[in-house]
């Protein structure tokens, strides 16, 4: 996700020897329109849609140099739909469902307090297909279905080691009843055409869940082939998960992508068999704007073969960051 | 609506080389101080209001030059009470009610794709008497009381031709069950002396309503004449409103505004007859702040004649816009 | 509160030759990790939280200058959890439920109209032990417990004469069933190394609610004493606040502060007894951004001796203002 800066002059309002810093107000607003079907037969509904290619956002962040190469850094950030303008809290409002935390970061990495995203979230979509968009078939993959990405409550530590980087986070529930807190931890490695992602992410519960991925990419430069696996367990089930595609770039401002995903239980009840694929054309207007167009299917079979769930989506649609 | 622009140089994250653009912080703060009765014989209450002479408001908007004469152009505004500072959402939040979209602006004119003002809105209330404030007696128009300004999930056109400008929009309901879509057109004139202007929005349903709106001026220096007729039509019923008014500059900075406004419907229930005043005093204080005084007040009669609604409002207030 | 403000140069949207003004982003993001104890015999539960040492919010404020030394002020301000991202309306929206006000400055003093502080706010935390976070035991002091800060729907006038300081608001409930206005007076004073507040609040309602609070301090330089009497009236049943505390400066950038609060009744229920203390460290690791530790208890006791409700609160954390 890039992002365009506005850097900020701040002066205190105490006195002008103070120290510069910067505060940025950033954001996305995608829209699309198209047509859409939500479960088994139902019939496809014409959409104004938001996120089509990122989920529509606005967000504050800042950071102030401490000294002795110390920065206080900070984000405050949340959804809303650009169809509707509704926010995401219950009632309809805006408010920082996204990101909201205070950090340090330095020589030691950094560490983050608050609403943060989790250690298995930096780095779970990083190879999907058809540009991690709403074109990726990822609702059928049961990590994705079942992880937490930002409980809330979060203690996180990010460092990075040349080509690698890594995580760790610990999410409390703050409930003495049943202890729910969650475990993360990731670890990356970028260089040359290779990058590779591995991430592990325990939800404890009365029945504890597990959730593992890895995802890679190679960059043949004429196509970049991208993939990933997951691994779900709760209790004696288990479900597992693949996706495996395709970028193209078809010219400086075109790239074609798409794949395919698929997840397979071996849950008591029977094993659903599930799979998908999507496909999107991104365009560039210009380094912050992007038009595209995308298809996705997905089904979910069961252990008799009954089709019990399908969706579709094809849109077109324009997204803008700020 | 002036607007003052907070122009902020831009500088993308990834570099100096990216071009400039401009993000704008703006809004509306507006309290009154006043005494309003709401209903048949209720009592008047003494209160603290917001939004006497235009609602208010915070919202971000932005453009970025995509070469070739296109801009992408997007605006994210909602309302808040300034005299409890609560938002329009369900639960009291703040979201973006007013506006949410994203857009192509060029040659070929404006495309806009969200929660957008429809094109009846764009024209509606041009010629509203009493400044288009709180005093303008518009709640018993019919086509007021009715239209739906911003329903959501919208895509707009809109252009302009020397002395003429237009706009439709179209919005979808989003739902297979009952088709309740809304279409507008709207198409104005503006040169020398004389504004006219004439919109039309169709609102699909179980039992269709139209809304048909036509308003003008003419500035004779001394007075700006001001007026408008309605018709709002559902099903087999038709009601007829219209609105006269006139602008009086006093001095460069107090302008005085009053008029009339009625309405009649010829439902199977019965005739209702509605009609109401208002009179308003603006004073600018700064470019950016004025303060205001004003009156209105309305009824309706049942066909019997006798009084079934009345409301009134008397007020002092301050509007300042950033 | 110290804040940094973000001086934006304004350019008015119909042209160059307008004013100069000015509009702030800021804002408080403070995050603590501790253990909290909330209630008789509860378990004590270890949380990430917000608003250790001053509550988490984001605000916009402005200014325009209206010529003859007249200013035209707003305000824009609302709380958020820093540990969830959620906002303070019911559905957990982000809203201005901390200030939204218009309002007008100038030398006859500062007049503001919408949701305000009132002005026994302005005074009634100013000498609270312990940096009047968290940490200062506040909640069993019944003038804390049971005065309304910002009712909204204010009418405030302030102002300032040398070493002295004075506010009254008044609060309209609009409501004619039951006269609830609420009518507030304080008065300030700093001069050398004395400060004292007066402030007096009366809530009317069914049973009239009268409010009373003195506070003072005297900075001897090696350490500040600071500390407050309350008095709570509800029809004929009375309360009766005290704290005394110390800040004791350890270095230019680390402060210790502490003390001890407490209330009695004499309700016909019976006379409950309250006490409580807290101790913190503030260490500042800039102007904007602070660290802290700190550790608070209080308990009630009833009539007859038993304990009824108790609480405490140990955590460390980190503090940026922006």
């Amino acid at each position: 996700m890039k992002k365009s800066l506005i850097a900020l002059a701040v002066l205190a309002a105490t006195g002008a020897a103070s120290a510069q810093s910067s505060v940025t107000l950033y954001g996305i607003v995608d829209v699309w329109v198209g047509s859409q079907e939500t479960g088994l037969n139902a019939d496809s509904v014409t959409k104004v849609g938001s996120g089509g290619f990122s989920s529509s956002r606005v967000g504050f962040q800042g950071s102030e140099d401490l000294g002795g190469g110390l920065n206080a850094i900070f984000k405050l950030e949340g959804n809303f739909a650009a169809d509707t303008g509704v926010g995401s809290s219950t009632g309809g409002g805006f408010n920082f469902n996204r990101q909201a935390y205070l950090g340090l970061s330095g020589g030691f990495g950094t560490v983050t307090i608050g609403k943060v995203w989790t250690a298995m979230d930096d780095v779970l979509f990083n190879n999907d297909y058809a540009f991690d968009s709403a074109f990726f078939a990822g609702n059928i993959l049961q990590v994705n279905a079942n992880y937490e990405g930002n409980p809330g409550n979060t203690i996180k530590y990010a460092n990075s080691f040349g080509a690698f980087s890594g995580a760790v986070s610990y999410s409390l529930d703050e409930d003495n009843a049943v202890k729910e807190d969650i475990v993360d931890f990731s670890i990356g490695y970028g260089a040359g055409p290779i990058t590779a992602n591995f991430a592990y992410q325990l939800q404890n519960g009365a029945t504890d869940e597990k959730l593992t991925a890895f995802n890679g990419s190679y960059d043949f430069g004429v196509v970049k082939l991208l993939g990933g696996l997951g691994q779900y367990k709760v209790g004696a089930s288990k479900s597992t998960d693949y996706h495996l595609g395709l970028d193209v770039p078809l010219s400086s401002a075109m790239t074609l992508s798409g794949g395919y995903s698929a997840s397979t239980d071996n849950a008591a009840a029977g094993d659903n068999e599930r799979s998908g694929f999507g496909i999107a054309l991104n365009y560039a207007l210009s380094k912050r704007t992007n038009a595209y167009v995308g298809y996705t299917q997905d089904k979910t079979e069961n252990a008799a073969g009954a089709k019990t769930d399908e969706n579709s989506l094809m849109a077109v649609g324009i997204r803008h960051t700020f």
